[in-house]
């Protein structure tokens, strides 16, 4: 192999001094972002392998942030991911991905390996099991920002980037009350977790606004596509089962989709359903998805500036929420308004 | 908040000596791979941070696995990465996940980016842009093992776990041909992506191999739900449309079947598809999609493994190939054999 990358090759290249490129490698605040940006650029392609002597450990940095997200299958948490790395990337951070699977445990082993490989900030939206959030507030604790994004802790000060789940989940049940519905089952989030308990609400309050009656046998615990399937027939075999399913997320609502189909109970005409997320499954099932859209990708963007502000400048006071509006997709899983 | 955790602790909570604990965070030899997990999983639950003086940045290690995929989107990808994490948590390593977005820039930017939070050891499956593997390599020159999955660079000798990707499309055309189907179009992965040459070269053998004369027209680059939806028009317009069609991935399938059926044209008496990878989607279209399944779990279990050996023993010679076996998942949208 040829004689290694120096800072020399990389001043020459770009046509500025080597005190210029060795300061913006070192992120000095005499440099332009653009000049950092030029200069790490060239640096990553170059593959140039600073002199492990000569940057201590205190002052390397090592632009990365973190993510934690529950599930990486979930199509709205990809959407997310991609927002958040389009900003990152752009302002010269990289971005590693942590996957709790749902897991308490695994979060915290998370959070530590994004403390031990010190990354900048992190973006963590929680698992279905984290009711304590010691192991997260930590990270702020220690200088390392956090702004959470869709599954946030409910009632402390940190900043988050949320949509207003009891509004979407409003919106979503009165969509079916408007297109004729009048008994309409909710397939939900376990009760524990925020969203769960918004759109729960949300749906509740529509029903009560539409002087319609809450009935606890048409709401069931089920937010996947396996779970989705006893859910769905179980409500099927009530004594007076629904003509509507507001799902928590899409994956369930396609779950009570096929559950349906395989029923021979036509969809929309028997039983309406509206979904949660609109992901990219809203397109592929016959009939589409009606849904909630959360605009994930819109999401990461907000959530990664907020937090490259907050590396920037860190939190003075109090923390920051920040809404992402909703709007609902109608396809042909419900009805046309008359 | 209480004084911090100190190695005492978690020595007396377990019944161990304090040595034993600072050894076995020091991942020391002599100290069992269980009294290691143990000390691990409480020091994370307690959240103990080792004295920063103490643990010089050369001894300490991230225990954390870096992994690079072109897209976490894709069904495939977080089936590997799930299979990836269960091996890995299991044996105490965390692992971080980057997404190159299909982009050669981006993955240069991972790779620095896992050399520079010292992962251990890296899994990669390589974007379509990428020709050139030097950087990744230097991984390996730098002491990160680094395994190859799905996506490996052909010819270098380098460790990987693939599937055969010629047999299996091999397979895919065939069953097409068997139940029945005469002019069989593709739609293709880019051909200077492997698995795109090889599925290719598997389709044509299988055409060659049953008399039925390869068409340049049937065959077109498209890979993704939204290129499906203007290939399939295309294929559908020419004076001798397809009677089936093997599409490189599910998602190119399902965007395949959508677009066939919004011109009214049956799946699968007027033509049959036959999907790859056998995610997700496949359950939930109607008619339900037949695929190959790649078992991405397994791939993701064995490339774990792997990896975890060479980061015990590096590699002396030769690296390893490992092949996953594949199956044909046979649903509603191909026929039945007679």
């Amino acid at each position: 192999m040829s004689s290694p990358i120096t800072i020399k090759d990389i001043a020459k290249a770009l046509n500025i001094s080597a005190s210029t490129v060795s300061r913006a490698l070192k992120d000095h605040p005499d440099i332009s972002r653009e000049t950092k940006k030029a200069v790490n650029d060239l640096a990553a392609k170059l593959r140039y392998k600073p002199n492990a002597v000569a940057l201590s450990l205190k002052n390397s940095r090592t632009n990365t942030i973190g993510v934690i997200v529950p599930e990486l299958v979930h199509f709205f948490f990809s959407s997310v991911i991609s927002g958040i790395e389009d900003v990152a990337y752009d302002a010269g951070y990289n971005v590693m991905v942590c996957q709790s699977n749902e897991m308490y445990s695994r979060e915290i082993i998370n959070t530590q390996a994004l403390d031990s490989n010190r990354v900048e900030g992190a973006l963590v939206s929680i698992s279905k099991e984290t009711h304590d959030f010691a192991h997260l507030l930590y990270l702020e604790e220690n200088g390392i920002p956090l702004v959470f994004f869709d599954r946030a802790p409910e009632e402390l000060d940190v900043d988050k980037v949320i949509i207003d789940d009891y509004k979407a989940a409003y919106n979503a049940t009165t969509h079916l009350i408007e297109t004729g519905c009048k008994r309409i089952a909710h397939l939900a989030a376990p009760q524990t977790l925020g969203i769960g308990i918004q759109r729960m609400a949300g749906y509740k309050k529509a029903l009560e606004d539409h002087g319609i009656t809450y009935r606890e046998d048409w709401v069931i615990e089920a937010d996947s596509f396996e779970l989705a399937g006893d859910a769905t027939r179980n409500l099927m075999h009530l004594p007076t089962p629904p003509d509507a399913i507001f799902a928590v997320n899409d994956m369930t609502a396609v779950g009570a989709m096929k559950t349906l189909q395989r029923m021979s109970i036509a969809v929309p005409q028997k039983v309406a359903i509206i979904g949660f997320s609109a992901g990219f499954f809203s397109d592929i099932t016959t009939p589409t998805l009606s849904s909630v859209d959360q605009h994930g990708y819109e999401m990461g963007v907000e959530a990664a500036k907020l937090l490259l502000q907050r590396i920037e400048t860190p939190v003075e006071g109090k923390h920051k929420t920040q809404y992402i509006d909703t709007h609902l997709v109608l396809r042909e899983s419900t009805k046309r308004k008359n």
